[in-house]
């Protein structure tokens, strides 16, 4: 297997594992060891071909499951175009429940078929279908965190898809939580409503306060999209008189494991916040390209301890793959240090070779760090936590899975798709044959 | 099918198709005709699944075949490192044949099952083994250029990999030259040979002109690197007093469809004599983001009618397809324009809108602008070519082809991989099942 140990240490080993009835890693064995040979005779505990590797399960820190018929769509068009002209107008088709279930029912196998065993789902704002994304994670088996979207600003949300005021969105939010908490077959809560305010500019005052008081009472998760871009950036300060970050705070949702997606005008406070109250950043470098204006500076927020992951924001970002946004991550944060335009000198080009990512780093943020950020012991093997694991298989012409752990992390990130996945496992289940 | 009509124009098409015993596209017939009602009742004629797509074939414009081990390591090295403890050291390994042999029956599959229909290649500076590259392009179908590598400058080649001096690097690419048109089965010239100075740093002026001289004297096409990164850029200007480009023009090696790799720093005067002298770009933005220091501006190019299509760059560039470097065209284009750094203002940041790249843009430059770079008819699927092409299925869970054609333009550049690709042909022959 390859052990992600930290952002800039990674370790093959040799392992055998035996997993409890409740999917939890019981006993982890090292080759060489008496207790390795143990396991590996015996029929029950897990067994790997040797061309294959173990990894643990990837996690997308932010996607918006009803954009999924979305994706590689429109890309080229401006943002206002795009949420108008197609990103709303699909939400709002999630009001046929049996839609929402033909949809979600493609993208939670498909998403298990790119290794993402925890996904951070914003939904939309029909509970009815919301419930249904949950009811078929629940189904396939994947860690899911699902938000019921709350928006309620009567200028900046169109008026045919926003909450009607704030107390009916918090309402709406207070049953969704509930009605996950007691879904069937969702006793070892497998899936989890998070509280997802769409972002500051969509929400009154009022929501946000509401949406605050309702986390602190429920202790459920908070996601939503903070200093994304320049407008709106511009926008929180213009209304606020301060960033998201410091915003969010204020209303009290910059709290434990809350992530806010793309960040990309964080500020060194607003980092030193998120990392005060233990709140995480999904990265989504892919759809950065499309519509942060710029590129988040990932590794300042590593040297930070920001708690960070990966998100694949579908379908602001076209991929569902974990595995191409961390080679994108890798990408991007070259091109933030050495910059992009050659008509620059080269000091008025880049951010500086600090600015770069290692590969380590960005396979970190994929298993680890995405699973760190919403408080969950997965994205290691280690023994006591649950089983979330993929198969990766190094028989195919691109991919090599020999040599160091170093090199093998990097051709992991360079070279790692759907197509080298084999069996994918969510605690303790395979979920993916 | 998929008609890639002009960088800013694409249509769909359902035809079909009659190719001739030769391999050429005797008849295309548009579905709703006589001619078309009769091809689809002939056993004979191409037949495909209504799921699926037949796009023209890919051509890769820039790839390093004996760094295939390579791909995907080491890309944290500075480039210095990456050329004199990974690079060069592995290039001369094939001086053993055997060597030789094995990779490159390795990767011309590999690279046939990414739909790269033609490629140009830089090989080593070994003529057994770089024949070999030419007999297995050859008996596996591909359209190959191979180059042997020309090098010879005392200073800046490593003493154990590099020829002699001048006379010896050009009698070694005339004996290949010859050799590789004289190969058992390639009386088509399904492969060719391609003059290769390796770039101006590495050869000496005598090399460089010889060189040119030989390409006058036999026509054969001219592939180097140009332009690539500040410390290239700077040394050429130095050492010669003007740009690559001037200078290849000056030495007679700008010719008809030669193929400069990189041109980050080319200049609107480059831009102009390149048009001019009918060569071309190889556009390869994968490896740019590790070793070019800044993001080609490949819409200028394309405004300037400059030749230009699309290299994997291997192993400077991690990825072997094609449709990858057409998805990181566009989103590298998107951070030359945006710019990088949240740190600057948006003017001090980004090089503007009008540098985006279009997602029809990236697949003509991924399949009609290699092609035309090379003075190839391929790229299309016009009657009275040859019959290069890929069958793409709609049929797995991420890549769909319905809608109208920018879409499934767009849709093709964000998903396509080896997994969505079925047969594959290259001179009317099925070289990849
Ligand atoms: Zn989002
Ligand atoms: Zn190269």
């Amino acid at each position: 297997m390859l052990d992600p140990l930290a952002p800039d240490r990674v370790a093959l080993a040799e392992i055998a594992l035996r997993i409890d009835a409740d999917g939890t890693i019981a006993e982890r064995a090292e080759a060489g060891s008496a207790a390795y040979a143990a396991l590996s005779a015996d029929a029950h505990a897990l067994h790997l071909d040797p061309a294959d590797l173990l990894l643990p399960g990837l996690t997308d820190l932010h996607i918006h499951a009803p954009q999924w018929p979305q994706r590689g769509a429109a890309l080229d068009r401006p943002l206002a175009q795009w949420l108008a002209a197609h990103t709303f107008p699909l939400e709002q088709r999630y009001a046929d429940l049996a839609y929402a279930e033909s949809v979600y029912g493609e993208l939670v196998p498909a998403l298990l078929a790119q290794g993402t065993t925890t996904a951070l789902y914003f939904a939309t704002l029909h509970e009815p279908a919301s419930l249904a994304l949950a009811r078929t994670c629940l189904a396939h088996g994947q860690r899911g965190f699902v938000g019921l979207v709350a928006m309620d600003h009567p200028e900046l949300c169109p008026p045919q898809y926003r909450h009607p005021d704030a107390a009916a969105a918090i309402a709406a939010t207070r049953r969704f939580i509930d009605a996950v908490r007691a879904l069937p077959g969702n006793a070892a809560g497998l899936v989890q409503p998070v509280i997802t305010p769409r972002f500051i500019p969509a929400c009154t005052d009022a929501l946000l306060a509401g949406l605050a008081r309702l986390a602190a009472e429920t202790g459920v998760r908070v996601q939503t999209h903070a200093s994304e871009s320049d407008w709106e950036h511009a926008h929180v300060l213009a209304r606020c008189g301060c960033t998201d970050t410091e915003a969010l705070d204020r209303f009290g949702l910059l709290r434990r494991h809350a992530v806010l997606a793309h960040g990309n005008f964080l500020d060194v406070q607003d980092l030193a916040r998120i990392a005060a109250r233990e709140a995480a950043v999904a990265h989504c470098p892919i759809s950065n390209a499309f519509f942060a204006d710029s590129v988040l500076p990932v590794r300042a927020l590593l040297d930070r301890g920001v708690n960070c992951g990966l998100g694949t924001d579908i379908a602001g970002g076209f991929s569902p793959s974990i595995f191409e946004n961390a080679r994108a991550a890798v990408l991007s944060a070259r091109m933030l240090a050495s910059g992009t335009d050659p008509g620059r000198a080269p000091a008025a080009r880049g951010a500086g070779a600090a600015m770069r990512l290692a590969f380590t780093e960005a396979l970190w943020l994929a298993t680890r760090g995405g699973a760190q950020a919403l408080g969950l012991s997965t994205g290691q093997l280690a023994p006591g936590t649950p089983f979330d694991a993929i198969e990766l298989s190094g028989r195919g012409p691109v991919l090599r899975l020999d040599g160091p752990a170093e090199a093998v992390a990097q051709r992991i990130v360079c070279h790692a798709s759907a197509a080298e996945i084999g069996r994918v496992w969510v605690a303790g289940t395979c979920v993916k044959a």
